[in-house]
């Protein structure tokens, strides 16, 4: 089975709209994605770019086509306020949940985290720059807010996160949604018909 | 019949690949495209943002995107060297043919000359960029080099391109290809599936 690596950061309304629908889609045509939460403040400036809504014309462009992609892939979307967010206490609970033991922890676990901390931000307007919100939202799930109030400061789980974000910066990913199969990079929801071409085809 | 202002640079790629199916697209869709060359570097300087190959992941990524945007539309593709380059006669040798009286001037003789342009920049891989190959192009046409050279030099014409760009910029342009129907913006040309849905629809 073909792993795909999909970078995301839940400040991202793109990335939003591929988190609920890439793992159908990826089921679809055969292939597996490999979650990956990442800061991507730190991909932007290492690229020297900065988020979308500092660019005048190109910002006031996205809030009109984000909500064009939300409709065109039928994602529910609420334009939040405050509009971007710092996530890193959200990022690091995601990487603290998939190292847990047991039933509590792991792959699904940690992304059905991943699909609330969203759902939170871009349907329900909650502020998930909050670390207590963040950890809140895991409570949400089962998680015990005291122990992931704990696992976040661990310096393996912050180690986690900083390692996929350099992993990801010196793959060459400089935005979000992004995805990788092999050595082939794809960005952007508006890239999945062109990913299922190459996950079928094996080539361009 | 609806009016599909497009925003084009000789030296976008993906303008490039616009340029090849936009006339179709437009009569399938019961529309007419309004081709608008424009100054695509005064635009970057008035948003704050550069060429695309001056970003080092998204000039190494957007290599491979253009390659695979032109084969998704059948578009003949040959990244030439240098890339990007200046286009200013080329632009201006434009609405210098529009301008002109008779047959030999108007919409259409000015749209072909824009599509040998492209053609011989993005497949010929001749250097668009010397006024004199600028110029040259338009013989191939059957214009007069020296009229052409001539009609660059005045200020109507240099007042046209200004103007289309300033009014580009004012508009919320930020990229090329750039699309408008009336009011409703629309950036890429992988922004055509949405822009058709809005030309049947009317609304999103």
């Amino acid at each position: 089975m073909k792993i795909v690596d999909f970078y995301l950061d839940f400040s991202s309304p793109y990335a939003y709209i591929a988190a609920n629908i890439v793992d159908e889609f990826a089921a679809k045509h055969g292939a597996r994605m490999n979650w990956l939460p990442f800061v991507l403040g730190a991909v932007f400036k290492d690229e020297g770019t900065r988020p979308l809504m500092e660019y005048p014309k190109k910002g006031a462009y996205s809030k009109i086509d984000i909500l064009r992609s939300a409709k065109y892939h039928q994602v529910t979307y609420n334009h939040p306020t405050p509009f971007p967010v710092g996530t890193i206490t959200a990022l690091r609970v995601f990487y603290a949940i998939r190292s847990l033991e047991g039933n509590k922890g792991g792959e699904e676990a940690a992304k059905a985290y991943a699909k609330l901390v969203f759902k939170s931000y871009f349907i329900d307007g909650k502020d998930i720059s909050s670390p207590q919100m963040a950890i809140e939202i895991a409570g949400q799930l089962g998680h015990e807010p005291d122990l992931i109030a704990s696992r976040i400061q661990d310096a393996g789980v912050k180690a986690e996160l900083k390692a996929v974000t350099d992993h990801a910066i010196g793959r060459g990913v400089f935005g979000a949604p992004f995805f990788y199969v092999g050595d082939e990079p794809f960005w952007g929801v508006d890239r999945l018909e062109m990913l299922a071409h190459y996950l079928k085809k094996g080539s361009w």
